[in-house]
């Protein structure tokens, strides 16, 4: 295995965050699913848009967030996904090199316009997104540069890339990459509809050896097992030859192994605002320790940190260093007085 | 006096906001003056973006931000600005009707692309502004509609619309119109570099009769009376034949007229995180109560309020409704309680 220029190379759809705050009516008015993602035409995005209130603009897109949140944390990320050539995509290319990230993939100069994410955030904090996937659906294997991939400690590729068709083969062809370089390569479930739209392929992944690490949250992991019971479903996941990190909101993280657990608080937080981003930075987190190679219930408490901080303002991408914070984190230190006791 | 159909129409420049902490070293290199509006063209603008970190984008505007607070407040109100039919113009549009502002000026079909202004927030919550003026250069006389500004209670114009050439003619029609229909017009002297570059105009048009109403910070009084006494600089402005509105900051604000004055101390906040917008949003809340014909003390703590608001978020766009806001506000019943002791 040769040097690593990469703690992890993320792999997505780049998307442009447009969000307003908006009431529960709004929802069922708009008639949308309250928490998830769903996928728009570009008239139907249009006619939300529409329908909004002003709006704050910021990159985002989940592997996109997760790697700018890892830079953060004072780890190397690149990141491959596709923005066509407007203003949009400018903006999301800046804000990612910006962050620290390398990002070399060339954008879509024709075709539609940049990918973006209308996000409505009700009061409670819950976030309830419409994508429109335009210049993603231009991310193909040809995107891939092998030398990238090889040279970053994972690999980490979003269930979301699932849905643009030709993504599909430049996420394989990523991961195939990757472990011929004895690399690992990571997935999250991203969302609950996601899973169910490409269920059985995910599981295919797992078994067939494509994926080393799997993160998801409670409802996404029912919908995976088919069940709604969250033992059931771990029990499930226990089988796969994975590493899985299991976010459960306030009631923290659970990271299992075959018959080996690690089980977390949630960070604490003063305000909630806006939960979009919190699966993402979590998985950044928890990527920063484990490059690090640092013990598994510290590398969920990292992402559980990361997280709180992403929960309290509105937008995926930290507003304040994450290495600091963790740095003056009790939270954190809590770790190293559980490991002390034990 | 007809009847009215807006409280108050605002004449100012249509800008996109662009929005990154930077730390003070930051502003240094980049040879800005903290807390300051300059004026950048397209080359210096590009470098500045380059230079920033991951930024967050809001509709801004200095009118533009008094219209949508007036109306968050519950008032009537009206835009007047130009954009151009680009992605962040159409952005613009969309968000000052979603705050529920009539706002029907035609975008630019050709020529520069829709202001910008580069907002670099440091730690202490200060900004400093740089503005690319693009597409509000193309603001001329022809965009003012006499019906539309005749039937507003008060014509609001910035005082940074001196800064496009062509504006400036706009700017005299629209206050000819309001007199001749027996309108009041209101002008806010925008920055202290606005009031240098324009001094003798903005001095001749209070002493010319084209305003009624002056909003000012300390900063820019000193500058239009050439004084860096704060004392002389409101003798000289009670001279003026003019209502005039001063904010100070933390130290709350002054309203004279002639030799009358009216005090309201600062509205509490817990939390600065970026001043962006403070001025606008005093302007909004004082003219909403004065277009209910409110006792002057009573607007200015309305201001006081609005500006409150503002500055404890990024962006000079409510985030809450502010109207609620002044229901719930113990600061603002002070009023009452002061006005019953006097």
């Amino acid at each position: 295995m040769s040097a690593h220029r990469f703690d992890v190379l993320g792999l997505g759809n780049a998307i442009v965050d447009v969000i307003a705050p908006v009431d529960d009516e709004f929802l069922v008015e708009a008639d949308v699913h309250k928490g998830s993602m769903q996928l728009v035409d570009q008239e139907r995005a249009q006619r939300l848009y529409d329908a909004m209130g002003a709006t704050t603009i910021v990159s985002g897109g989940s592997a996109a967030n997760t790697i700018a949140g890892l830079s953060s944390l004072g780890g190397k990320g690149a990141f491959v996904g596709k923005v066509a050539a407007d203003e949009a995509g400018r903006a999301f290319a800046h804000d990612i090199r910006a962050a620290g990230v390398h990002f070399s993939t060339l954008p879509a100069s024709e075709g539609p316009s940049t990918a973006r994410c209308l996000i409505l955030v009700t009061p409670d904090g819950q976030r309830t997104m419409n994508t429109f996937l335009g210049a993603c659906q231009n991310l193909t294997s040809a995107d891939i540069d092998a030398e990238e991939v090889s040279s970053a400690k994972v690999l980490y590729l979003e269930g979301y890339l699932w849905d643009p068709p030709a993504a599909k083969q430049a996420f394989k062809t990523a991961s195939g990459i990757a472990h011929a370089a004895g690399r690992e390569v990571a997935l999250t479930l991203s969302d609950v509809f996601c899973v169910d739209r490409h269920q059985q392929e995910f599981l295919g992944l797992m078994r067939d050896g494509f994926i080393d690490i799997v993160f998801a949250n409670e409802s996404e992991l029912h919908a995976l097992y088919q069940t709604a019971d969250f033992a059931t479903a771990v029990a499930a996941l226990r089988r796969e030859n994975v590493l899985a990190a299991i976010t459960r909101s306030e009631k923290g993280a659970v990271i299992v192994r075959g018959d080996e657990t690690w089980e977390v608080p949630a960070a604490p937080i003063e305000n909630l605002v806006d939960t979009t981003g919190a699966g993402d930075l979590f998985a950044a987190g928890f990527l920063a320790g484990y490059t690090r190679s640092q013990p598994l219930d510290y590398c969920a408490r990292l992402g559980a940190l990361a997280a709180s901080e992403i929960i309290q303002h509105f937008g995926a991408r930290p507003e304040t260093e994450l290495a600091r914070l963790a740095d003056q984190s009790l939270y954190l230190r809590e770790h190293s007085r559980a490991a002390e006791g034990a």
